[in-house]
């Protein structure tokens, strides 16, 4: 589960919380696309409610949702294993990418919520 | 909690989902300033796991997570009650409101996964 280089075209919701989330931009590939066999393996319907997160190393984890509450941020889409074997494999995979879309990009509102005068004029 | 007029620059985030986003655009105001004291009266640490939802006709809501699993759409925040006696009042709403734009923005972006080709020119 290594990181590939990052894109050249990254999103600019990406680029202003800096390599955080740039770096867990990589993990919605490498899990629905190139690691698709593990990570779906990982979401056993048998397991508690899982959640599949991007790390800040770039690679994804399917585990269970952080014990804190409320969280720092918000936490990804939770039992994504619990539909995994009542849907299609072509219908699911697609759901759960939107998931982690939706939630990377209020991971990267999330910490832009904290950006200073000058950097929020640096998105412009 | 009826919904004020829509303001009339909305990001455009907001444009693409419609009307369901723009509505529930309106809470968050609602929530965290027009009607602070019955929303801090709502958010008693004593009870369960509370999240802040705002509605599609526009008000909101201090209520449990769905018991659906996985849920349609990102959750909001789990639990913005269980800190709100332990932090000062004025850090409190502030971190509840960041947590309630991100949410919406991803409900903007959950909806947007679902446009086609000619609603997503017609974000440009």
């Amino acid at each position: 589960m290594s990181f590939p280089p990052l894109p050249l075209c990254l999103p600019r919701t990406c680029l202003f919380s800096g390599s955080c989330v740039s770096h867990r931009c990589g993990f919605l590939c490498l899990a629905v696309l190139a690691d698709v066999e593990e990570f779906y393996a990982f979401c056993d319907p048998e397991k508690e409610n899982l959640c599949l997160y991007g790390l800040l190393n770039g690679s994804w984890e399917v585990a269970l949702p952080s014990e804190e509450v409320p969280p720092e941020m918000l936490e990804p889409a939770l039992g994504i294993n619990f539909t995994r074997d009542v849907m299609k494999r072509r219908d699911w995979l697609p759901l759960v990418a939107v998931h982690s879309d939706t939630w990377l990009i209020s991971v990267a509102y999330f910490y832009a919520s904290d950006l200073n005068d000058n950097d929020r004029y640096l998105l412009h």
